[in-house]
């Protein structure tokens, strides 16, 4: 049985607010709360039922985390899902990471010295050459699935622009399928960023996902730089434009009489992208 | 404004048991109800506010649909959306299609005359070569986005087994994104299909998308088939994996020492495939 106290706090890190204000996130379902749990994520609690809790015991009391019973009704008021799983964590959100992110400007690249930048590499110790940069992405299930598939293709860091959707959103968190504990995801100003890009030195080529583009697939590849992806309707916000160094585009071979797609999801166009540069370099 | 009988009849069509009862589904949001005005479905009323009626007349009036200006408030009552649009399409759900599909057995092949088999071809003068087959597909976002991937790389019948998410599921509708106008949507039996395939000369390939298989990027892929898309976690039925002539896998390139995403979202898996095949072919 949990606290009234325990029930509000909890439906509460549903809203972006109070997210912030406890710097807590939920995560829910077996596979998404055993991956945070052997991830750098700090658990604050898990909430599960009785039977997930006697599974689970020996992980739970290794890793030393709070953990309460939790019945049926009161996982339906602390769930974001329309069905609730039998365990749902409290996550700890991380110290804000630098918004200025050090990305390296060359394939066997040092680290500028006088920069502010910074990437977080503890949990990823070789320096990641693919990053995929998400310029306002707002739909939460694609920005979830964006991050699923940055770690199915070994890209070990995202860079969002600051109004993407927040990453800890329930949606965003269940969308990535346990992946937010292996992805470095880091929020930025990416015209900030990439104007240091373009200052430095090393030549980092700037990929932008572009209807005007030339087709991905006749296009040599590099093994380093980074993959701009725009907004769902609006594609890559026009000052962000200058920066790209090759304009990326997918091919249509649509050939109905009643026209075609106007475009594909973002989610659908990153992955066709990554895999494109995986099989590629 | 609407009388209460229409807004109980629109409504009702978000659910599955009324567009069976009544043959009808939604479509929201001004490109969607474009694509369908100029497809072959047949629309029963456009239910719109007055700024869209104004501004549109010239094409309803042309096609002879009965139009309804709908208030703010009542297009809440009626929509599916959280959000909803201007305009709101009831559309009649087509008569049934055939569930023996007709496929070529051969990318120059003959219609079977004995067969029982038929792929309606009257929007899509061109024999369809390259098919999707979906299995077991319950979520209607990843449906709606497959036959969004379907139109986008001119495959223009997609395959549905009897147990996928309805087609006129509002959830699915929204999306297509409007490929719902130009993709044919066959349900059938998918075993039965197959069955019939395999028997007969030709050998038309059948891709399956398996873990197991060997990777699409190293292998050598026919301009005609079928690809086999499994269910969300389950995968592919046991009872469809004897059909499938080659095994097709996307490699990960996973490298975090924290584990690796285990799976691809199935409309993204799809929308890879799908890019392989006609990059190669």
């Amino acid at each position: 049985m949990l606290s009234q106290n325990q029930l509000k706090h909890i439906s509460a890190l549903k809203v972006k607010k109070y997210r912030e204000e406890f710097s807590q996130f939920i995560a829910e379902g077996h596979k998404l709360v055993m991956d945070l749990i052997n991830s750098e994520f700090s658990i604050a609690g898990i909430y599960a039922s009785a039977d997930w809790i006697v599974t689970n015991l020996s992980v739970i009391r290794e890793k030393d985390i709070p953990v309460f019973e939790t019945l049926p009704r009161e996982m339906e008021r602390i769930s974001a899902l329309s069905t609730p799983s039998p365990v749902l964590a409290v996550v700890k959100i991380p110290a804000e990471q630098s918004s200025h992110p050090q990305i390296p400007t060359s394939s066997n690249s040092q680290i500028p010295k006088s920069s502010h930048f910074q990437i977080p590499t503890s949990s990823h110790p070789q320096i990641p050459k693919l990053f995929l940069a998400l310029d306002d992405i707002r739909d939460p299930g694609n920005l979830g699935t964006i991050i699923r598939i940055a770690d199915w293709f070994g890209m070990a860091t995202v860079l969002c622009s600051e109004n993407c959707v927040d990453l800890y959103n329930p949606k965003v968190v269940q969308a990535t399928m346990g992946s937010i504990a292996r992805v470095s995801v880091i929020r930025c100003n990416l015209a900030e960023t990439l104007a240091t890009l373009s200052e430095s030195s090393g030549g980092f080529p700037v990929y932008g996902a572009l209807l005007e583009g030339e087709s991905i697939f006749s296009q040599t590849l590099t093994d380093h730089g980074i993959i701009l992806i725009g907004n769902e309707s609006r594609g890559i916000s026009p000052e962000l434009i200058p920066f790209i160094t090759q304009k990326i585009f997918i091919p249509s071979f649509g050939s109905s009489e009643l026209g075609k797609a106007e475009s594909l999801n973002a989610s659908i166009a990153t992955a066709i992208i990554c895999a494109e540069f995986r099989k590629k370099t």
